[in-house]
């Protein structure tokens, strides 16, 4: 039997056991709690920092892939030297693990994104902020920031005190721009690579609210230059799995690369039900190094809306009473106040309207407060 | 958390994982073996025949339900008595363990079926026959068939000697069918009834074999009628879950009840792609009482192809390469020649061109053998 293990169980390791299933193959998930949104698949529950547990749960497994980009490259590097199959491999997910290690290498492909600097002290905030553009500007943390965290705009030379005091910071441009936009797609390890089409993806507060797929308006030369930008990422990168590049779309419309993520990503799970392959089933697909699955989608668009907090059981009652064509996706995840706890996606052919529908029933699963 | 417990580690059961999933409930599988196609989910292997067995699995879970219909009667009203909720319920899955209880129940409903008697003797065979039209005529177990195991042509008196000494036989009269038909529906605890289109199944050596859904070139009337007799059969019965009921369309266009199914169906597989709601999920919706989803359809047809013998992981991707298309699942079972090991589905606009597609995808798949 061939059997993938996934470290991290969050709701995309969670995702991927449908995927599993449809396609035939063993699942087991490294939890770091009992209990996790993965919990169904979860053979381990420990510290994916610490090797021998990581090496155990490795021993069986075909591939070991993720849920997240945290863990350690020393670690997977010692996996792989035990004879691990580790997919996407070190040398790509330094480029995720690290915002300042990911424009260089952008950089060095030539691929456009942001105007940036890596600075260090606040002598070098003044001079970098002048190339960059100037005041205001974005500052980053170059590890570990995710949904808005780990992301500051930046007015004033002051701005980063406490920040320059743990380590260098990266400094980006703040782009003027029009949309968001993400560009979704996989390569194996044979190196074939697919996309789906460019979605918008709408933000508030920092994290993914809503998703529009494909997103509306593009022109095909727009199109064509996201399917390239990813491509070249996947290839000069070495992926192997799904890669999410999310881009800004600025004022004139040319696309600048924002964000990578090298696993199934929230600007994806609208493919589920839109598209012939999910991402989890593509994922799985890749780092399997089995034939990717066709991209092509079922219905002409579709939408993703996050739910945040919880998804309440009568409530989810409530919003399929008034719009039974709402697929609402449960993580099963502890409620709280404004939590990733599930999405729900809507397939249809008229964007606006379908978008309108997902966020009524947004809406309504909203009526119940997960305050602290 | 809700939890479902399902008995059975089947096909079946494994596939309601991913709705499991989707819905953001727990699940759990009681299954006869270890490493069955649903052992994801299994959280006990034992038979299904002990009380304490079953009392046990069932202690913390909200509702029990089912992968097949073995389960004796006696020991889920026991169940009950101890508090279980068993869906569907006993007085409704009857009908379904014993082929007499249901023709004798359909007859009671006044819905329409083929001419039948139960004997007991040779001598009543003869007398039988007459009233049902004569020789040839079906003979079927009442207890236990499935998959034309079971049933068996007789053309005369000596033909059911073997049978009759250990106990009644069921007697039906041979319909000449123009084609197969199968009625798959849901009912919930509060009396709601939903149905997916009718789909037409094509049989070879008395397995189901391919599935169009929607069946082509019915007349509105024939549409009703099987939707009318799903609704009955389960309104009357009580049914709480899928049914799906297998009808014969006879040379006069008429719809005669062949065999029921209270739990996700053969026949039904292909809605996990066609339509806005599994039947796995509509299941599990169905026995938590919650909202039942949308049957709307996501595309404008699609077929089903079984896979027997195996799903072998490099014909499946030669299978890919040229229909991309092609959605492949494999049931994770031991190859063994004959035996249900998978499913296709392709949705899109031309049956017959899906079904070629499909059945292509099955050749691909059949060239290796899985003779014992």
């Amino acid at each position: 039997m061939v059997k993938i293990g996934v470290v991290g169980g969050g709701q995309l390791a969670r995702m991927m056991i449908p995927a599993s299933i449809n396609l035939g193959v063993d699942i087991a998930v490294f939890s770091e709690v009992d209990g996790s949104s993965a919990k169904l698949a979860t053979s381990h529950v420990g510290d994916y920092t610490n090797l021998d547990e990581l090496s155990e749960f490795s021993a069986d497994v075909d591939v070991l892939t993720f849920d997240h980009e945290h863990v350690p490259l020393a670690l997977l590097n010692a996996l792989i030297g035990c004879g691990v199959n580790v997919s996407p491999p070190p040398s790509a997910l330094a480029l995720v693990q690290n915002k300042v290690v990911m424009r260089r290498a952008l950089a060095a492909m030539g691929l456009p994104q942001p105007r940036w600097a890596e600075i260090t002290t606040e002598s070098e905030l003044l001079s970098a902020v002048t190339s960059i553009g100037g005041f205001p500007c974005i500052a980053k943390l170059p590890v570990g920031g995710y949904d808005g965290k780990g992301v500051r705009e930046v007015t004033g030379v002051g701005d980063l005190t406490d920040w320059l005091t743990e380590g260098p910071v990266l400094l980006e441009e703040k782009v003027a721009f029009r949309r968001e936009l993400s560009q979704v797609g996989a390569r194996n390890a044979a190196g074939n690579w697919v996309a789906w089409p460019v979605v918008e993806t709408r933000q508030a507060h920092g994290v993914c609210s809503e998703v529009i797929a494909p997103a509306p308006g593009l022109l095909a030369a727009q199109i064509e230059s996201a399917e390239a930008i990813g491509r070249q990422v996947a290839e000069r990168a070495g992926v192997i799995g799904v890669l999410a590049v999310e881009l800004f779309e600025d004022a004139e419309g040319r696309l600048l690369v924002n964000e990578l993520a090298m696993r199934p990503h929230n600007s994806g799970h609208v493919f589920t039900e839109l598209s012939v392959t999910s991402q989890f089933e593509q994922h799985l697909r890749a780092v399997l190094n089995m034939r990717l699955g066709s991209t092509a989608l079922i219905a002409e668009t579709g939408i993703m809306v996050n739910l945040f907090g919880g998804v309440d059981a009568d409530l989810s009652a409530k919003a399929w009473a008034n719009y039974p064509e709402a697929k609402i996706h449960s993580y099963q995840k502890q409620p709280r106040s404004g939590r990733k706890a599930g999405h729900v996606v809507v397939v249809g052919s008229a964007w606006a309207e379908l978008l309108e529908t997902g966020i009524a029933v947004r809406d309504i699963l909203s009526e119940r407060d997960y305050d602290d």
